[in-house]
């Protein structure tokens, strides 16, 4: 078993910074920090946690609640948080909500009996007033998710913006019936999109359509089934936003292989998250880039910052930019006239 | 706010019966349970977990440990897992260790410092021996990752025999320089499908070729990488097990899209897992489907099943079949001669 003098003679430092790196103190720069946690690493050098935990009170482990793993979105966002939080030694647990209430507080209660020292929510399915009350057990910040809200610290993007972008980018491609498709429950977040969706059409004279929109579409599967519902009962659809990389795949998938429809030009499909799948897919999907690592960063840093300092920093809000990529579902060789 | 009067109310049982599926009482039927967690989960209810938390002395908590979320199969294992523990009341938090042996050792700790009741390993990175101790703090079950090992019990398919099959389909349809591709640590499993693929080898009178095994592929990207390495330097390759859907769409991508081969003749791929992936790419991807759901249940049921009644079931090892899907990644129009 490696020992703090191994870990120490390894990195080349003294037993003092390892014990500073161990114990989460100041006056280690990057470097050296980085070169103890590598050298833990290559000796699987396990600190005395227990003993350490009891004595700060502390667990060392931060909660993020999601809706779902099998979003691969979140498993990058949970991938870089955790890269991120390790470096500051403390580990993340994650809890799924399915965005169920009860299972989002049965989760929150982590803070309270004190499994966790502060919790990063991904969604949020409860009213605010609900989750509100457990700030007292401990810190609580918000990535992807946000709402109007300044007593906590929120790390997302422009959602209104984003989709707004995306769906001019389909009405410059002549699209004039767009369908558009989401899933799970309307959240701050959805609102927004839906609003950027809105506003685009707008410009182009155009209104929401509540007979072209689809509310039930989150995975690969439900993907293939819009396809379905737009060829049997909504054929007049050229254009569809549907807020997910999954969704949009399952549907080229299923025009493509079902059917022989001609993905753009029989219909343009906007996807969002640059997740892998959406290069892989041929034709490959129009989709938003988030700046996910970033934003995880930044969020595994404003919480332990809170958990360092209690009380020092004031609630700030962070928006990350994001990025229209335009690939070959919706590039049409012509343009519909409109 | 709901109380268990109104969940009594909704399902229309009594209260009693109610505050026993709360608490995990015995003497319930599977079907009235339903009924009450469906009530639930529509009132969003929660039990005060703390009080009865504390009064317990558990913490109701599962920590599942695993190499990566963005491995979709882990985050299909979780997802069934979660579902099935969440019928008995208990929640799942997700651990991933990255194959760090100092990671497994510290999550490993919240059975010590009492965080959660029992821990289900997906991977291990540690030698058992030095796992082995944190028994006396609660069970340990293993589910995909296995080993010859008797005190305790796993839930696994038979990955020599997997790789055994998906090897003698690529020499059937004509391979004869087939390239070994995996990623990560050595493990049992590992070691087991190397068996199976050199066992398939051998009864075609081939042997397992060193130079054309590639050691360090686990996601799409490495795929791409695969392929190249593959033109560049090993072009008498004519068929490759990756061992994973991601490496061999990452790895399909780059053999059409960056140059002009034809998956399968010029290059027959297995993949491994039967991810949405593998279905969706063009071609389609031949693979392995694990029966994830099945195992994930029997995992979650064991383990619950042991922190009910400790000690009272004897360590036991489920193995569960796969089936090989073939795809248009290796069916070959002409069979290469032999």
């Amino acid at each position: 078993m490696a020992t703090i003098e191994d870990v120490a003679k390894l990195a080349g430092l003294s037993r003092t910074t390892v014990s500073r790196v161990i114990n989460d103190q100041p006056y280690v720069t990057d470097e050296k920090r980085q070169r103890i946690i590598q050298a833990m690493n290559d000796l699987g050098y396990v600190p005395n946690s227990s003993a350490r935990r009891l004595r700060s009170q502390k667990t060392e482990t931060i909660a993020v609640l999601l809706p779902r793993l099998t979003n691969p979105f979140f498993g990058n966002l949970i991938e870089a948080m955790e890269e991120k939080a390790s470096e500051w030694g403390y580990q993340v647990i994650v809890c799924q909500t399915h965005d169920s209430k009860k299972k989002e507080m049965d989760y929150l209660q982590l803070l309270k009996t004190k499994q966790v020292d502060g919790v990063i929510m991904a969604s949020l399915v409860n009213d605010w007033e609900d989750v509100k009350p457990f700030l007292e057990c401990g810190p609580i910040v918000f990535c992807n998710e946000y709402m109007d809200e300044s007593s906590i610290s929120m790390i997302h993007m422009d959602h209104k913006q984003a989709a707004y972008e995306a769906t001019i980018h389909l009405l410059e491609q002549g699209c004039t019936h767009i369908s558009y498709v989401s899933g799970g429950p309307e959240s701050h977040l959805s609102k927004k999109r839906k609003e950027g969706f809105t506003e685009a059409l707008s410009e182009y004279g155009l209104s929401f359509q509540e007979d072209l929109a689809i509310d039930w579409a989150m995975d690969v599967s439900d993907g293939q089934k819009v396809f379905h519902m737009i060829k049997d009962e909504l054929p007049h659809v050229d254009g569809v936003f549907t807020g997910s990389d999954e969704v949009a795949a399952g549907l080229i998938y299923e025009a493509t292989s079902s059917s022989n429809w001609v993905i753009p030009d029989d219909l343009a499909v906007v996807g969002f998250d640059n997740q892998m799948i959406s290069l892989l897919m041929v034709p490959s999907v129009t989709t938003i880039e988030q700046p996910v690592k970033q934003m995880a960063d930044k969020t595994v840093e404003v919480l332990i910052q809170q958990l360092l300092h209690p009380g020092a920093l004031a609630p700030n809000r962070y928006v990350y930019p994001h990025q229209l990529l335009v690939r070959n579902s919706t590039k049409r060789k012509k343009l519909s006239i409109q």
